[in-house]
């Protein structure tokens, strides 16, 4: 919460590599063809997989559930359902579990947006990012399709949780929600995650899922009245499949765009900025020690 | 929350043990005998018959003091209670607070459901697992023993914290949900106890008792609509003793059933995926550095 | 969570002493005069009444602006207040802040039923257990008089924040809650700050001011309804003193009788079962390795 | 949580400093001439100026959007928002997420308050501390502007998430509030960031960013009937540049002078009273070993 924190990683972070305690991994490469030889990818694979799946289970059982319990038509009791609040808390509490879960298996993106935004700052291959995003998919639309399965005639008849934009708001704006709700996510996952973290300062310890799965939970608090909260193109995906509504498909672009661009704006502040990677390789703007 | 992580995972899992940087405990015996002569042995049975019956003394008081406060034939306030939220809160947060207390006495099992897990992948004793299980049982049905004594009005006419079947759901969907959501628990269990964890990331502390209450928190706000949310044999069977109702007792079976069944396939996941015991016993699909 | 950290931590508990890894310090003495020749000991009682009287301040303050906010006379918006379950938080939540805050320079107890077990399991002096009670009390009646002065139109209308029995409830079932409440909260304490816990499990760090936080959130969310929930004798006796009714000062021996009796069956429990103090005294009853 | 540590760091805080386990830093020079021509500095001002940004949209995004859903002339539903609890978290949680991301780049002050009591603590430089306070003002105006430009049919109407006193309380009431409530936010950033801190207890290890969140949670449950809480001069300001309505700009210098209060007096209190400098200089009061 100082200044000197700054100050010491200004000195390790300076042109004296040597004076580093910490190491930036190479960047992945692009097609790494061994990775497919190994059980570990497969793995992850499976794990990204499981935990969308059952991201996309509890979250949008958690949405239907409040909606039948609060519907006027069925029970007098308004106040009978967990609220947006509870809603908001299923979204940021289960990134938070299978984050915590999975982080070791697969890295724990649970959202193409993350691992879109963890491709482009070159921390994942090319191939592994584009088996995730399908394992990501592919789970959310299990995941929705047992709450369908489970919860038949409430399903369809309050939304099936699919996103789309609220009446009232334009397009531009949904867009804009999505990116910086996404930025916020990314942003928060490259913090957690920097190398340069666990070195520099030993009083701001590295709890990583609990800051991501409240970030999600924020966002959620914040949008939810706009767009429903995507910041996650297979959720998003998954519940337009199983809902299958005309206006879900119509809004989609914008859950895939906007989360997209967000992690894109993440990835940019956090390499080019808060690391200064296009400084560092100028070797220029400042003093050295 | 990146590639590397797996990568060195994988290297140090690989088939050259010697490189490990953690240990697999052996294999708990099917039954120890030495254990029962030890105080730690009785002494961790007491802990868990404690932690169950606090566990359900006030999640189950919670309950009740809810439904007593939104009755609209007592009270004008339908919105003075907790909530479904505060109930969830209460199960997740609980487990959160008793797991962390005994998980260095007893392990921190406190529902049936996780010690068979736990059994299942060799983790305690069969004399443990039974020893566990019979005082979780005793505890509960002590804990909403004392919710019925001090809530003596108001306890049988709200319920007593039984779990049942809503009504407009089968037993199929009742039976799913249990399983899905004990699969959610126990899974957060292995993932957080897993010896390897603490060995692999340094910056994926391990902070247990954390999301194994929110892993609790989540599934409550999912299926509270559907069943009242079991997971836990242990805390269905205790309310059933003391409400004592038939429709209580018909559905009783799902509530063990389902969270066994959720655990097995849990400790399967865990072990024979992520952990991929069958294939290292094999010794083969990978290619060795 | 297995058996292997039981075994483990008997091996080191065992009778062969030097094999310890952890340091049970002596027990305080009764009286010890040189407590009273440091600045350390009345910085402690400061810290004591400068915390107790914040969170008297918060928690207060919040159930009295509920009230008015949610006062059918005063306004239509029935859900327009943070709730019994943002009462719960408030409470629970300024525990987790103060201890974290104060842990390090007086051990953070903010309420004399913590005092008290500590005192009992010879943690501190007598001297040191009477001077925080002292500082605890005047802390909360400063803490209650500010919110008294604030809200100088709602205090009184309000019930002033003060703990009493509910309607239908008697004498005896308002004490048994506290008493089990305060065991949740003390018996929670004493695990958090067990000597023996951080050499014992390194995949169960500690970071204590969160459970004892949670301890009192879960608490309060399950016996608000009954006693609007004491287990801290400060709390109960500046509100009591502020609001200066008869009836709070009626079932005020239920707010002192509970919450002692409750610390000292935890202080019995901790010390006695889970520590074994009595039976490592006998040094038998355990086959050695 | 016992009377050992405080005598533990009695002894390493002793006039014997060459025992001390832990080191103070040099007092930061009002004047660092230095500094402005390191890239840390100017990436820490950026970072700043974005966390502020994301804290005044996601917050007051929730504000308005809570608003708009329970407005009884737009909607029937007075429970479908996620109430001041889901605002109370909203402002807590960012502030749990911002300064875990920001921290390690700035310090993570993301509140002109905070830079305020650190800078009287001497943590950081006069020209730090005035580049951030500008920064996060630019920020928070910049969020709320984007607020409004998302939200523009309803920002106005219900009032622009600007802080001004609520009816029935007069001006002192509000200054007392924000005095108390910005000393428990400053207070708390000072435990969790004290040097003595890491060194001393190993049982109460920091993870400060999660108490400094909650402190902020617990402030705004207390205090948003009073004055809206502002606790953080630039969230007051920037609402009311974007809001510019005559009653915001009224009240507007006691989210002003009351934040910078309540920051010096936890300045005062850390640093004097806990932290005891001036009897530390003094070089008396105190027995030595």
């Amino acid at each position: 919460m100082t200044k000197d924190d700054v100050e010491v990683a200004e000195h390790h972070g300076g042109s004296d590599y040597a004076a580093k305690d910490y190491q930036d991994p190479p960047p992945a490469p692009l097609i790494d063809g061994e990775e497919l030889t190994k059980w570990s990818f497969y793995r992850a694979v499976i794990a990204e997989f499981v935990a969308t799946l059952l991201f996309l289970y509890v979250t949008v059982l958690t949405v239907i559930g409040y909606k039948s319990q609060t519907d006027p038509t069925l029970n007098t009791d308004q106040c009978g359902g967990v609220g947006i609040l509870g809603i908001a808390w299923a979204f940021g509490g289960m990134i938070f579990v299978l984050v915590y879960c999975t982080a070791g298996i697969s890295g724990g993106h649970i959202n193409p947006a993350v691992t879109f935004g963890l491709f482009l700052a070159r921390k994942v291959s090319l191939i592994r990012a584009l088996a995730y995003m399908i394992a990501q998919c592919l789970g959310a639309i299990c995941g929705v399709g047992l709450v369908k399965a489970f919860q038949s005639s409430y399903y369809n008849r309050y939304g099936g949780g699919a996103n789309s934009l609220a009446p009232g708001y334009n397009k531009g704006t949904g867009l804009g929600a999505e990116i910086i709700g996404t930025f916020v996510l990314v942003y928060t996952v490259f913090s957690a995650t920097d190398p340069k973290r666990s070195a520099r300062d030993s009083h701001v310890p590295v709890l990583a899922p609990l800051p991501i799965g409240f970030a999600v939970f924020m966002v959620h608090l914040a949008t939810i009245p706009i767009t429903g909260t995507g910041i996650n193109p297979a959720r998003s995906f998954g519940a337009a499949v199983i809902y299958n509504n005309e206006k879900a498909w119509d809004d989609q672009w914008i859950f895939w765009v906007g989360p997209f661009l967000g992690a894109a704006a993440a990835a940019f502040y956090h390499q080019f900025v808060l690391r200064a990677a296009a400084i560092k390789a100028l070797g220029s703007f400042r003093s050295n020690a």
